[in-house]
């Protein structure tokens, strides 16, 4: 891994402009009735074209062996190592949901949950409640006075939610209060530091009293408070690489990581075609644009392995779209695998295209995690991929005399 | 690599269950006669098998172009990075003896010398002598007395002993007496830190009553004295992966760099046989289970190539009686290479090859030096091995948001 501060060093403003697309949860397994992955099933004529002029290998987001969650997928994607950049859940729901987080406040992730008459917890998602039942819920707890501080409570989708506290001296060092278990009961916040002792209080105090205001609900009548975090000060695009960068992603927690890492989210609609069309009208204007495709991943996670194929055949159309701009780079990779054989993102390396007119190309027949073993890029952190992306598109000055 | 914090994050208590052979010295080089290595020689039906199934790639214990000693292998084979954790020479040779080496106590390597009249070293290792002459020179060292301390000397083989001295206020912080070259003359230890004065005091008295008690004997008529060191506290298999692990090794030093690891170290015939029923009669009782081949690293040692085939061949035999026991995850590979033709341990990178059922399979053709370099893993630092089998074991839960 080359260090942030060596690529901020090397880094120069160029008219070049590179494109990344992120096909969320692209890996997989092989299908037991076949042996052929997804990839390998679905019919993907332009990416196989593109494999054999470009540079393949297969990345690991975080780690071998590590599964990663989708921020820190992303965050590998850019560059930022996610294990020195751990940024908490309460930050990522806050930055999902546009959620104007100060450098005072803490945030945490609050999930709608179903306890019995003892304070157990029977259901830690509430029975996946819809999300308009949710926004009812949130403007009951939103009453909620707790001395001392101001309170924000906030819709994300489903049985999830964003709690944020804002006053003097408060701190994210304190453990959940989800027993991540069922049949256990709902858990202090307990303080990492002496200091966190006052916010502690805070989020205890908001736990019963979002009982009592649920009390008699059905089946949400009590919360879980996950991932205090404060707002994650990271280095910007601008400031580590001299990018203009554009983020054309549909859903609040994508768009939410790439502001953090400084990008201006760009207002698309969420099908595919959308997404090319905004890449299209607004590719003058920036040198860097991550492009985001969520519909892999979901059908991953539902077990959908036909969905899981047709996501990935509708990815292969957008590619002559975006050949048509151009670009001095174009990556098509994804932040983590998710098979449809496993319902889950997983471990597996996840394949990673890069094509550049300063290729020598690999000359694969298709772009597979089978296929690409066999690239030129080998296996290599995630995290990598962002000094080739600038390396290829030659943004990057000459390293020592 | 994933830090040893992180992992111990991830890592969850469950059912599923790892089975690690480490085929000491595995790797090999070209027979000059065939140019083949001994893993392309040998017959190894139920390994090719296995590749088949299998990912499979080249690991380098400690980094590219160093040859590893046998502690520094296979503690980075579990997870320990052989430079972070450096295990000092005196504390292997006293876990190697079984010696019961407590927290006051400092242990250095001890080898039987050759000096002249004037005190000049002329044979390191006096002539290699035979074992059963080193033990009667201990017993002669044994009666060494240096005030406030208390002495142990034992033998190891050949010309290698190990001297442990307890009491208060010790320190291994000292450097060797060993010059290294012949001609020149026994150092002294000197201390690194004020506070190993003390203890480089007594390693100087020790060495000088060596000679005196030796004087006249040959060849071995003085002692040098390396690698000082305390006993190493390093986290357990328990504390860092929520594992319960058993070694099966048969020889003292594997036993002693397992226990280290905090593995209990079963009781065990030696023969490989042996080695599969002690697996299969406690195989309900763990779930890491580290079982250690020690023959192919001593024929390629001895230069024998052919015998370092037949004890392949041996361990190709053994994969069916393991397979029947259903592991999640079965890794097979080495601590270092020992090619036969080199006649000692070598730098070379080591096949390594991990079986589970969430595998896409390389469709490896076999399981040697050269069919693995087109394996998915690629070639990475071994002490990423131990992370890639707690998350196909899907021991590790999900990093970040």
């Amino acid at each position: 891994m080359v260090p942030l501060e060596v690529l901020q060093a090397l880094a120069e403003k160029t008219p070049s402009k590179i494109v990344l697309v992120v096909v969320d949860g692209l890996g997989g397994l092989p299908n037991p009735a076949t042996g052929l992955t997804e990839m390998q099933t679905a019919r993907l004529p332009n990416l196989g074209a593109l494999a054999g002029k470009s540079v393949c290998g297969l990345i690991d987001p975080v780690g071998p062996g590590i599964t990663p969650g989708s921020g820190a997928g992303h965050l590998a994607l850019f560059g930022y190592d996610p294990i020195r950049f751990d940024i908490g859940r309460g930050a990522l729901s806050a930055l999902g949901l546009d959620f104007p987080l100060q450098a005072n406040d803490v945030a945490a992730r609050m999930n709608f949950c179903t306890i019995d008459d003892k304070g157990v917890v029977s259901d830690r998602r509430a029975g996946r409640i819809p999300t308009e039942y949710n926004r009812e819920l949130v403007e009951e707890l939103r009453r909620i006075k707790i001395p001392g501080v101001q309170l924000f409570v906030e819709t994300e989708s489903g049985h999830r939610a964003l709690v944020v506290f804002r006053g003097e001296n408060l701190s994210d060092k304190l453990t959940d209060t989800d027993p991540l278990l069922v049949n256990h009961p709902i858990k202090e916040a307990e303080p990492l530091t002496p200091e966190a002792k006052h916010t502690a209080d805070i989020a205890n105090t908001f736990s019963r009293e979002a009982q009592r205001v649920l009390k008699g609900k059905h089946p949400a009548n009590a919360v879980l408070l996950r991932g205090f975090a404060k707002h994650p000060a990271i280095p910007t695009f601008e400031q580590l690489y001299k990018l203009t960068p554009a983020a054309i992603a549909s859903y609040p927690m994508y768009r939410g990581v790439a502001r953090l890492a400084g990008m201006e989210a760009l207002t698309t609609g969420s099908a595919l075609a959308d997404e090319l069309a905004t890449l299209r009208a607004n590719y003058a204007n920036f040198d860097f644009f991550f492009l985001h495709v969520k519909y892999a991943d979901t059908a991953g996670e539902d077990g959908d392995f036909d969905r899981k194929v047709r996501v990935l055949e509708e990815v292969d159309g957008l590619i002559p779209g975006i050949l048509d701009l151009k670009p001095d780079v174009l990556v098509v990779t994804g932040d983590h695998s998710t098979p449809a054989p496993f319902k889950s993102h997983s471990w597996h390396p996840v394949p990673f295209l890069l094509n550049s007119a300063w290729c020598i190309p690999d000359n694969l027949p298709a772009f597979n995690e089978v296929a690409v073993r066999a690239g030129s890029l080998g296996r290599f952190p995630a995290v990598d991929g962002m000094s080739l992306m600038l390396g290829y598109a030659q943004k990057l000055s000459r390293y020592g005399a």
